[in-house]
């Protein structure tokens, strides 16, 4: 924790005091009071993470961390963990579902092996910040020592730095790694808490006693664990995932530029959640896409407090719902910037 | 209704057979099975409404009917019915939430005055196919002839023809008019069917005595046209509004040219709900882009088993959930058209 507190102490607070002046443009535009519903809210919160009454729209990007799992060999995912690296592949020559949606919304995509096992030789476009060729077996020991955590926070720390410096003004979260629903749903049972049954679902697809065994072995890495779970940084250690930490990084470091996030799904979500555990302050500087159909992602949402934008039944990663979202949210501050107020259009008001 | 019969008799329904290859080729793409949820449920309704298994993705375009209410001289809404002349213009001018929203979407905007009471002096760029200054209030008597009702709906026809033939692939419907959830509801509860209460809320922004006020005028216009309530049609036309039919009129001439429609939000409901009581078929044409705030919409997609695309807590109409949905619908079929497949890409099955 003491080496996080650097990044921790360059996140502010927002600040709260705008919320009147940002309201009072919102209420004046030519439509009754509140009619556009969340596209107002998702106008405001973007108004406050950047500390402004004038936001500016720019460039978007979302980053997708690669990382294996060292638990995949307990028998927790239906496909093997070679799709991790053919995924990767398969990114980088624009053919997965991250791709056409990226462009879709015209997002840039950054693809980060930050700790697939393979070494993705001749994968061109690809950044590599490998920490570590897959994570341990958490069902059996720590997932990641705290220094290779330490490290693949660095990475998305680092990658949040590049984007303010790039100019980018929406950033993305996404995820590829075969059986890191189960560090996700480790994280959320421990860091909520709750139990890991509450939290834990299928996945890419498995059935019923595929499921069952997936929760006994949630349960033991909790409990081969127990002893690092006192605080947040050493539970992303001990029971996350590489690329789950480089997510928590992304968050941390764009908080720090006060850069908005859109955290994509329920591995995301939990990488968040992490993050949120690490600053309190971090919380404000999201936007959570969407609801997963994963089983834990409602919990997750009840628990919290939050409401997710979207509700389309997705349960892909990659970033597939941080994209859809990032339109929904330009939509909020263009209609910020860009309606006629009541005034300027001569639109009488309410009686 | 046998004046409708050429244009009802148009509408095909749709051919299912293709079902079965729409959904093998969306099993074959780069993710487990399903997990893009919604995306790949619109992207097979598009392919069906289109009756193919290879869709074309052309230009979109939403048409916003605006008319006036005799029933808001009853005091049902919070605005002024100067306020639609007022909005109007301001679509006109670009300033109204829908120019924005259609514009960061890309969808064309086409402003009809079907039965503004104002004439609209100098509103250039208007679509004039005003069929009446506003209907009668429907509390003493029918809002509309049943001549009238049939002009509404041929323009909403023609207007779905010149949209086919101008090669639009994605038809979204948009509302304005003071006083227009009145009719609204009153069509809800008569066609649905169900209790005026359950399908009556605040509009723009009413208080609990108007709330009140407002049902107990509807109850009255639903009493007062018991005798013409007999059919979808002639309930239409007695309790319905120029823009709702002109609405329902685009929804019907859409689906004889099987070109998707997005349905906005509560009013464009109301007029979809005419339409599919007119004819069975219509419903499989329709994307119900979100649920409103507005109280009755839940209720009208729960008993009518339809689930909306999205849920933004909106209320504003125009056209505006319409737009926002446009976009998600085309996430999905670009997935089906652009992602790699298991063997193009080389990626393993589930095990």
């Amino acid at each position: 924790m003491e080496r996080l507190k650097p990044i921790l102490d360059a996140i502010p607070p927002v600040d709260r005091r705008l919320e009147t002046e940002i309201r009072a443009h919102l209420d004046n535009l030519t439509k009754p009071v509140g009619s556009l519903g969340t596209l107002e809210d998702l106008a405001a919160s973007y108004c406050l993470i950047t500390g402004t009454v004038t936001p500016k729209l720019g460039k978007k990007r979302i980053v997708t961390f690669a990382g294996d799992h060292g638990v995949a060999a307990e028998g927790v995912s239906a496909y093997p963990s070679e799709v991790t690296p053919q995924m990767v592949y398969n990114m980088i020559s624009g053919g997965a579902a991250i791709n056409v949606l990226a462009k879709h919304i015209g997002v840039d995509l950054q693809v980060v092996d930050i700790g697939v096992a393979d070494p993705l030789e001749g994968a061109s476009g690809l950044i590599r910040r490998k920490v570590k060729s897959g994570t341990d077996n958490m069902s059996s020991g720590p997932a990641m020592s705290e220094e290779e955590a330490i490290q693949a926070i660095r990475v998305g720390v680092d990658l949040a730095n590049a984007a303010a410096e790039d100019g980018i003004t929406l950033l993305g979260t996404g995820d590829m790694g075969i059986g890191n629903t189960t560090p996700s749903s480790a994280l959320c049972a421990s860091l909520i808490p709750c139990s890991v049954a509450e939290v834990t679902g299928r996945g890419t697809g498995i059935d019923d006693d595929r499921l069952e065994h997936k929760i006994t072995v949630i349960e033991r890495s909790l409990e081969v664990n127990s002893h690092l779970l006192s605080d947040p940084f050493s539970t992303l250690a001990a029971v996350g995932g590489l690329e789950i930490a480089g997510i928590c990084g992304l968050i941390l470091g764009a908080a720090g530029r006060r850069l908005p996030v859109v955290v994509d799904g329920f591995i995301s979500s939990a990488a968040a959640l992490a993050a949120m555990r690490l600053s309190e302050p971090v919380r404000d500087y999201l936007f959570f896409s969407h609801c997963s159909a994963e089983a834990g992602h409602r919990i997750f949402y009840e628990r919290l407090g939050l409401r997710p934008i979207l509700d389309l039944d997705m349960r892909l990663g990659e970033g597939t719902g941080a994209a859809l979202a990032m339109n929904v949210i330009e939509a909020g501050v263009k209609i910020y910037n860009e309606m006629a107020t009541f005034d300027s259009a001569g639109v009488s008001g309410k009686e």
